[in-house]
């Protein structure tokens, strides 16, 4: 078995061990920040990393009414004019915590005072050593070059911490033990994703050849399609460019002629109608569709349907959905005959600055 | 001559229109808006205005030092579980002025007492309805799909606005009257890039049967590198897709093989050591070049030379290095006998919710 293999199947026990670890230290973490007053969010992350911001960026906003934006890492690190951050929270998130550009946007909240944040597999990295706080992922060295453990720890941190802060009295359904209690239930949702591998590995045939494809997703699960697509050019050399479903169709949707494979991810939720509208269009339009979702009716439109289990409430939906996504991209290496754990011209630490 | 290409004619004179009307008008506003104490800004937009929001992004954080977020309208529109704004300024960019998602962001931000600003085409649109300061872009009507003026406009507008906030007494470099006249030279930039468009016809024919490209650029550019891959996909249906040089590094260099097409955006400035160093690595990797800059000795690296003005500084360069890439665009399209004004699938107005 692969590394690549045997880390998407250690997700339910790196998730599980994370909230078991670090619960406590969110709910620290949390107070401090509360008792500081932070005004705005702003995360600094990279490639698999920033995938699990884009996903912070709808969770503070929604469930913590942050305004929330990813950080310009190139204004810290090469043009060296930094915007003022002191009533921020700044939050880092790398796998190995060595990137220096990330590293620079870290170093540059603290000098100016605002509290600092890392999120990473590496507590002893150099982001962790610029941080306030660190939310330590737990996930075991991650040998594979493509993440996949690391982010769905990643999102499950970001979850954790939107839960601690939380409690917004006007609103029940943002209760931090409530939304808790529904985060404790995904590790078990990922490994139902995963005795159903079979299905998927059988399914990857019909995309021997394929050589390009979009992924679409829209609010929470935008975050989804940018990382499944990013599994699929890391493993599989493809053209896989991901969409938000409304920027996609203010143009890129010119590129939708027949057969064109469109993998689209659509759990139920407030988003689930505006998905499943924009669907039918790609599909009318003549588009090979693949669909995650566990709504049987819209999984029906599908060649290729990848079901998920069904309650998992929509914010939590990213830690599950990307998981047929990770299965997929896998076995079309297989198929291919390629190797899963190095693929070619890729490094597991990519430093830029 | 199509509707296209007499619209990307018509840049230096849009332009110029627009410094000549706004200018006043947007001094006023930064007036007043810093009378209010702004403390960040959320941008709103889709689609090409939301690469004018990319360069706002890098202008407002370096020149004006405010931190910047992308808005995620569908936290307004659809969640309708929107952020807290009150501290914010609000602005909504959108040539028509109609696409409901970006109404709501400002609709919102009013309702929690934030200033609010519509840069648009139509100052009578909904977005300006919602907006307690409008810029309008006296572009004219845009017959194309495709916009292109428009976009240009917007820059334009997001510069003079920066310009007019300025002033940042440690930095010199700030001056908003230095500046200002560093922008007035810029639409005689954009006619000279014109007046090279044989050169860009002629260069075309080699890549007629090309189906998929990337195009790169970080900082300031990353916008223009956006916009040129919008432009691709709209007019030739081709898959290309935009990134960071930086982001490109952290997995997706993986597609990179002998022959791979990479437009790369490298003017001069503070971004060009970088974008150097990086375009020599995919070189070595066999990637086919086009370039667009003002350094010859980087234009001496490419297969298509794709030259810019000199003496155009590097924070209004975006302005001037999409202009070959719409014309790039425009001839392959009639290169490849398609209708340019009447892309396949797309209207000129979108409407997403």
């Amino acid at each position: 078995m692969s590394f690549l293999q045997a880390e998407i199947h250690q997700q339910p026990q790196v998730l599980m061990a994370l909230l078991d670890r670090e619960t406590e230290n969110a709910r620290h973490i949390a107070a401090e920040l509360r008792a500081q007053g932070v005004r705005y969010v702003i995360l600094a992350a990279r490639g698999t990393s920033d995938n699990a911001a884009r996903y912070g960026q709808y969770l503070f906003g929604a469930y913590n009414r942050l305004p929330v934006g990813l950080a310009t890492p190139s204004l810290f690190s090469v043009y060296k004019e930094p915007p003022r951050l002191e009533e921020g929270l700044i939050i880092g998130i790398s796998q190995s915590g060595r990137s220096p550009d990330i590293v620079a946007v870290l170093e540059e909240g603290r000098r100016q005072g605002a509290p600092t944040l890392a999120i990473t597999n590496d507590p002893d990295s150099p982001l962790a050593a610029q941080a306030d706080y660190v939310i330590p992922l737990h996930a075991g060295e991650e040998r594979a070059v493509a993440a996949t453990k690391t982010y769905t720890a990643q999102l499950t941190a970001l979850a954790l911490l939107s839960c601690a802060l939380g409690d917004d009295p006007d609103r029940p359904s943002t209760n931090s033990e409530y939304r808790l209690a529904a985060l404790q239930r995904v590790p078990l949702a990922v490994e139902r994703i995963l005795d159903g591998e079979e299905h998927i590995a059988g399914a990857v045939e019909r995309y021997r050849y394929m050589e390009t494809c979009v992924v679409l997703g829209r609010g929470y699960n935008y975050a989804t399609a940018f990382e499944i697509a990013l599994k699929l050019k890391e493993l599989n050399y493809l053209i896989a460019e991901a969409y938000s479903s409304a920027d996609f169709m203010h143009g890129p949707i010119a590129v939708v002629g027949s057969g064109f494979p469109a993998l689209v991810i659509a759990p139920d939720g407030k988003m689930f109608d505006t998905m499943r509208h924009f669907t039918l269009e790609i599909k009318s339009r003549g588009a090979e569709l693949l669909i995650i979702s566990d709504r049987q009716d819209l999984l029906a439109e599908a060649v290729t349907p990848l079901p998920l289990p069904e309650g998992v409430p929509e914010w939590l939906s990213p830690i599950v959905a990307v998981v047929p996504g990770q299965l997929f991209a896998l076995h079309l290496t297989l198929t291919k005959g390629n190797d899963p754990d190095r693929p070619q011209g890729l490094q597991k630490v990519t430093l830029t600055r």
